[in-house]
């Protein structure tokens, strides 16, 4: 087992990682940038270390500073948490090369998975499904029409090498094709630095399913359930929630299957997410795979019981996993909400600035993953995640009593948050029946506010 | 279900039955001392009513304030939770005489369970195993010291009203008997004015084994596994797990039979925990009933998944149990320390005041019970148990593992805490190969505080 691993992280995930190589007796060693000077994760460890200015290019994506430090700090290891370096494939091989595990899968496999256009002709080719489209990528406007026009509209416009919804745009009329997709692959290369597009076939009102993949490297690899993130805004997730409704126990089982397979023709070692559409007939298809641990793993490890950043450190360490898929007996519900300083009434811009006081819900089946404490202080240089409430409960139903009872409960004195609009979708009809897609935000988010608002002026009332 | 409950108790209690209340939809109704004015409890309630000055005789023991509050606040039920009233037979049947429901056990079956000699002869009577001794109560010292002679020294003095180790006296050396049966005749007077009494071999280095039962009024009687409590200081509990290692799984069946067969034999409804002391060899024996939810319940919690205070309302509501024996299958391994604000350093004397700063630990397989927040007062007026940190893990040594970190995390500004001493027991060769009885804090304790010590001194330096 590793000694010592450094954290290329902040906020909560840097926090995690901490804890589950404390346990492990490892010794974490943690990075921070001067905005982060007071931040949990550094009042924690022992050892931490400043790599640069508050601009996260100069510091949590500085990787010459990262490694000088690994290197000084003797660590064995570095766990990229998510987000900045987590699929950064140079990074990991650079990393390797230095002699230092990078706890992830190898670079290959990232940088392979990274292009969308590549991962999507590997996953048709291992008999995976895929949305159909594009055979890999396309070389101008011209061939993509030719292609759309084919499959028939509506259309999605991607860009290879894009995610966080830029550098896409969905096309319904045939007659703006071409606009848009030099508009979307204007905005790959701004973002990216990369123009390559492919096409896929528009799902309307899908649902975003996922599944947690974990592999090691004696070839053991193992799904652990489904996560239903269909709740999102702008393509950001709100709500995450396991088992997903939707899923009857045969398509659970095939959609398992499909995401090992993905894993398998990937080469895929350590943990990783095959994320689905699911469209409203019940066909599912392969849209991505994401390299590295998600925001919204502890919903799983709360249906699984199993700790999977320890499994992280035990597989990169390159020992096999400590379970099998026969292990793998889902229980109960869990739901996560993404607490964030942002301001719903003021289209969800970033609250950040001093937390004068806060109050943590607490009590059975409930987690908080958080950098969050009273005094600190939520820098405006990164995004906006201030906590992670999890809940878990033997039944849906039971969970989203719990999970309003903690929403209630929560407080956070300073920023703004959406933790009441959080609450309004607990008591929402769609969110109840789950009959919800990725258009829940967009179709109920006036009705959502509203209802918060008036909350609002009763409590001044 | 209930409309309404009023909470009569105050601190991590008060906060753990507020929110199952909130989660089954039930209006909580808190009550607070004049001390508690801005208690956690007090401050999540909505509805919350001062009952008296800070003394407990004036405030949470004030039956006819609580009764009169209940009914003016249209309460349905009360929930005493552990202490205070929650084994007063009276105030049971005083409630029910109101037309409130007493969360709990009937009157009737906590006035027998509550003397603890009448309570022996029961459970003998249905075959449950008792420590040999007197048939119930003895007339006075002659006798006691008759059957002292009889069973065998060294043998165990107990008031039938006992409780907390008070009106107790061990007795090896016979000449000694008598002197020591007066003295705790005069304990259980002056404590509890009642002098009646009885004898027990004094069963040495025992476990002090716990089994939490459930039961409806439809005749349900499940028991959930039990509890080791044997790291006790002065017949206070300090750690609790959860499977106890020092049984087989046969035995475990054997005292859990004998667990149901007690409630049964007891007309037992709701939660209840039958004690039991288990000898070096092997053999257990009957040592009373607690009629109430005990502190120590989360740790069967995370290993059931049942919420045992949920449990509690929907069976005093008349509803049956949601779950059967066969249901309980016991899954990994839970600790749970009681953090208490007093000061090792100087015989764990109280130390009560303003809390300037709190960190709770959290993240994965942790729950922390507890009333305190920054810039929180823990008044002297009560106990000194300020949080109850629980940990969860599949196998007991990560458990172990987990619970050094959280303890290593958790910060208290302001009071003295019993934090260092649970953590050098964390690391004790006694605790982690589970040989320990319930003479571990006394065989330990100078070593314990020795280590403490040196690691103040170290972080002096």
């Amino acid at each position: 087992m590793f000694k010592r691993i450094l954290i290329a992280n902040r906020g909560e995930i840097a926090v995690r990682v901490f804890r589950a190589c404390r346990e492990l007796d490892i010794e974490p060693v943690v990075v921070y940038s001067e905005a982060d000077r007071e931040a949990l994760h550094v009042q924690l460890a022992e050892h931490s270390y400043c790599i640069g200015p508050a601009s996260s290019a100069q510091s949590y994506l500085n990787t010459d500073a990262i490694l000088t430090v690994a290197k000084a700090a003797h660590c064995d290891a570095i766990h990229p948490g998510y987000g900045f370096l987590s699929e950064n494939a140079e990074f990991a091989d650079e990393c390797e090369k230095n002699g230092i595990t990078w706890i992830g899968p190898s670079g290959d496999v990232i940088r392979m998975m990274g292009n969308k256009a590549a991962a999507r002709e590997l996953m048709k080719d291992a008999g995976v499904p895929v949305v159909p489209g594009s055979d890999g990528s396309v070389a101008d406007a011209a061939e993509a029409k030719r292609i759309a026009d084919e499959i028939g509209y509506p259309v999605l416009i991607k860009a290879a090498a894009g995610g966080g919804g830029r550098g896409m745009r969905k096309v319904f009329d045939p007659d703006q094709f071409e606009d848009l997709f030099e508009e979307a692959r204007a905005e790959s290369r701004a973002c990216f630095n990369d123009d390559e597009m492919y096409l896929e076939k528009l799902v309307l009102n899908p649902h975003h399913i996922e599944f947690q993949i974990m592999a090691d490297s004696c070839g053991n690899v193992v799904q652990l359930g489904e996560r239903d993130c269909s709740i999102q805004r702008r393509g950001q997730k709100m709500i995450e929630e396991t088992p997903s409704r939707v899923l009857t126990p045969e398509l659970r089982e095939r959609m398992g299957e499909a995401a090992v397979k993905a894993a398998r023709a990937a080469g895929y070692v350590n943990a990783g997410t095959i994320e689905f559409v699911l469209d409203p007939s019940g066909e599912f298809y392969f849209i991505e795979m994401n390299t590295r641990i998600q925001v919204e793993h502890p919903i799983t490890e709360c249906v699984t019981g199993i700790d999977l950043v320890r499994e992280q450190l035990r597989v990169a360490s390159g020992l096999s996993l400590s379970f099998t898929q026969d292990d793998i007996n889902l229980r109960g519900h869990a739901i996560e909400c993404r607490i964030n300083a942002e301001d719903p009434a003021h289209g969800f811009m970033p609250s950040p600035g001093l937390v004068d006081f806060v109050h943590l819900p607490g009590g059975y089946g409930v987690r908080v993953d958080t950098g969050l404490y009273a005094g600190c202080e939520l820098p405006p240089y990164y995004d906006s995640l201030a906590a992670k409430l999890i809940v878990w409960a033997p039944t849906r139903l039971e969970a989203i009593r719990r999970m309003r009872r903690c929403l209630e409960e929560f407080v956070i004195d300073g920023p703004k948050t959406n933790i009441d609009v959080l609450h309004q979708i607990m008591y929402h009809p769609g969110f109840i029946r789950a009959t919800y897609n990725t258009s829940f935000i967009d179709e109920n988010l006036d009705t959502l506010l509203a209802w918060t608002n008036a909350a609002d002026v009763q409590e001044e009332a």
